[in-house]
């Protein structure tokens, strides 16, 4: 016998035991409450609220000789995820996988650290503003990515070689950004990306859409909960043109248009005047951004304009795949990142609680800010926060309750060599199998019932002279002997 | 008609262009060569032994005017992963996550950066030496994690409240550290942790164990190719007590030790020796982790020590559980983590020329070192780095190329709505559908071949008329008209 305390042993022999420690951060903090034994009971979660009137000296006695509690929380607006969140988050991830394989796109992946060079750009966006960038111990400046869209252009350049356009890629990784913690908004997300090389057409766009829709409708929601929103930075372009405005003045005017809405009017024509526009282009400008007729836009711009000729295309293919009623022209949708060119797009909630839930767009002229060749591109961002507020919202979040198949109980502790055998049997056979020891019966059908294992093993010593178990089919609650060599 | 220029304007209208581009790394470096139009056959890579002797004005000016070409590399030490790797990564992770779920183990994850604090430790652990630690911008000491082990134990310390034991978790991370690029060794891996809380007998380890043993038969591999050696820390802690050396240097010791076979035994003995442990004392260590026998041990300690009856309890148990041909007792097994305080182990080619697979072990005191209750666990790190240079040499790399059910090609632009439909229909039923324009018949032939697609579906006038598409089974090569409402 082992000469290890046994589980239980520790459980029962436990001393009373008091520790109650303070988090250092504002979320609520962990009290262990006065206990025999370490169980589920004796821990409780208290909030900020009803907090006891604690001194630092009492918790930190409290929590032993000198050794006071870390501190229990991830870094300020991180996550952790305990089973039940990981499980949310794998099937959101399948759902993006399985989309993605739908429309033929090969899954890539990239460092969540890259070179900041990549994400330096001067066009006052606010994700180059909020770099998460640190100087690593060899003197580089190195960033926690806060997009993926540049990692992905630096892998189809390093490809060059291999690569066959056209070139469908996905990924789902980690973006990090570093701003003051506000509203409650994290400083890290995941991101589900598909981007297309070498389609210039707006089938690449088209394509993109109908990924967005698919994955909508596995999730449950249909277009009267969520809908996109089009428009082509090309709009944009036409009406600088029309005011004769600077080529190289474009994507400046783009991120400070794309702030519409969420700062004043007053301080976006500021923005713009010191810009160089002129008064007139300004509201030349906001006036053709509140248009939300395709036909509209066409008499101010003409059907000979390619931001017209474009859009209309997309909504005709649009009809053809099958999701025109998902999709809405408005020509306020410019999107804040700077490389963008030409269609644009983003999903919203239509009841406007939320933020958009993805957005993404053009990007032709990505690559040769980098020093390569251009090759058309666009592609989306879709993260995993809207979605799932959208989802809990909706009451369309899945039940995914850990799952079990069979529980393997030896009812005595010289039968674990058997109670091994038989596990390691069934697991050879694929089946999920909870090997569990020194626990009461009745905690056993409990756990049972909490991980909704479909059946019981008991081994126990005179079905085992016998050569034999008993199994309990916990749906029928019908119970059999078999024998060992016999379980399937 | 869309005024964008289409995909194949672009290839055949593009200028004559060359540039060359050194990359500011020591990885080989990517040559553009003169070429009509940018195409697989048209990028080479070099490697650097056939450098072409290029100065670094000569390459500027190659790259166009100012803007010059991008380091393409992520940061040095890391990796990206483009289709074919992921693909590789996605099919390991998947076992992974298979084996997890025959065990019954729950997923969870943690950021990749965490507060620098949960892994400062005074032992003198190469981990801890290696932090790739930084400030950011509130003046935090934070770390991309080494390990995940911590990370674990602060987020069970966390849930508290919630945990009913015991608790099994998995999780598949990537891990960092920050070390000289010596050897081709990287400064990022992913990494499978499996771990046990609140088990206290050797039934945890001889649980993780058959993980292990079961992932290596998923994989194709077997005990003739791979062993586990064991040992357990207790082993050396019998020793040092026999020779009277103080508790408080049992870490350190044991830090030291694992560096036999590392380093040499003067500089083993030499560090020994500082630490205050006598001459008598280091013979005696170095002998004892010299024997490779269960018996021997138990004549040296005697079988009432708990590091001999736990060690043959484990033993005991891996024959019911049917992996006694894996494991080995060898007692130079000790781990380079602090906070091991049992039974120790790890996976190594028989053949001796990597390095070890995996390896865990006991951490039952690794709690209270975060001012928390202690609660006995037990876990294991495995690596995706080692395990895929030994499939390689074996030959048991799988084939994973990229693979599509359909590929819908329009062969005339003005069906490129027909095409939507169809495209969008096969979709909707699952089936994962490349939608193909402006390319040649040929290359769609050879594009279907590189993707094994199934099936070929030809949208041509002729057939449209009649409301059906010309189907070719791509494994029969036998060719259907179909009607365009009964594709399935």
């Amino acid at each position: 016998m082992s000469a290890v305390p046994s589980l239980r042993h520790l459980l029962l022999l436990r001393p009373r035991l008091r520790f109650i420690a303070l988090s250092t951060s504002s979320s609520p903090f962990l009290s262990y409450a006065p206990s025999h034994h370490f169980s589920p009971s004796s821990l409780r979660v208290l909030s900020s609220s009803s907090s006891p009137t604690l001194t630092q000296e009492e918790a930190d006695e409290a929590v032993g000789k000198g050794s006071s509690l870390i501190d229990v929380n991830p870094p300020r607006g991180t996550r952790d995820f305990p089973p039940d969140d990981m499980r949310l988050r794998n099937w959101l991830f399948q759902n993006f996988r399985e989309v993605s394989r739908i429309l033929s796109f090969e899954e890539v992946d990239f460092p969540v650290l890259e070179l900041e060079a990549l994400f330096i750009r001067k066009a006052g966006e606010e994700i180059t503003q909020q770099l998460y960038n640190f100087e690593d111990k060899g003197g580089r400046r190195v960033v926690l990515r806060p997009e993926i869209t540049p990692s992905l252009a630096r892998l189809v350049i390093k490809q060059g070689k291999s690569v066959s356009l056209p070139l469908k890629w996905f990924t789902i990784g980690q973006c990090w950004r570093y701003e003051r913690m506000t509203r409650g908004r994290r400083r890290e997300h995941y991101q589900w990306n598909m981007d297309i090389f070498g389609v210039s057409k707006v089938r690449g766009e088209a394509e993109l859409i109908q990924a967005i829709v698919l994955l909508f409708e596995r999730l449950g929601i249909n277009s009267s909960d969520v809908g996109i929103r089009v428009s082509s930075r090309k709009v944009l372009q036409a009406v600088l043109q029309m005011y004769a405005i600077p080529d190289n003045l474009f994507t400046q005017v783009c991120v400070i248009v794309d702030k519409l809405g969420k700062i004043t009017r007053e301080e976006i024509e500021k923005e713009l005047l010191s810009l160089g526009v002129s008064i007139q282009a300004v509201n030349g400008i906001i006036e053709v951004l509140s248009l939300k007729s395709l036909s509209k836009l066409e008499e101010v711009l003409g059907s000979e304009e390619e931001a017209v000729s474009e859009l209309k295309k997309l909504f005709s293919l649009a009809e053809s795949y099958g999701y025109a009623d998902w999709i809405c022209f408005d020509a306020s949708v410019v999107r804040g990142l700077a490389y963008y060119t030409g269609i644009v797009f983003e999903a919203f909630d239509r009841e406007g609680k939320l933020r958009a839930i993805c957005g993404g767009g053009r990007y032709d002229r990505l690559l040769s800010t980098f020093g390569s060749e251009d090759i058309p591109a666009c592609g989306f961002g879709f993260g995993d926060a809207v979605i799932v507020e959208l989802l809990k919202d909706k009451g369309l979040l899945p039940d995914l309750a850990h799952r079990v198949d069979d529980i393997v109980f030896p009812l005595d502790e010289v039968l674990d060599g058997t109670a091994s055998r038989i596990a390691s049997s069934l697991r050879k056979k694929g089946r999920s199998v909870d090997l569990v020891e020194d626990k009461r019966l009745k905690w056993v059908f409990k756990h049972a019932e909490r991980i909704g294992a479909s059946r019981l093993i008991l081994v126990g010593n005179s079905e085992w002279e016998r050569g034999a178990v008993r199994v309990k089919n916990l749906s029928t609650r019908e119970e059999f002997e078999v024998k060992i060599d016999e379980l399937v």
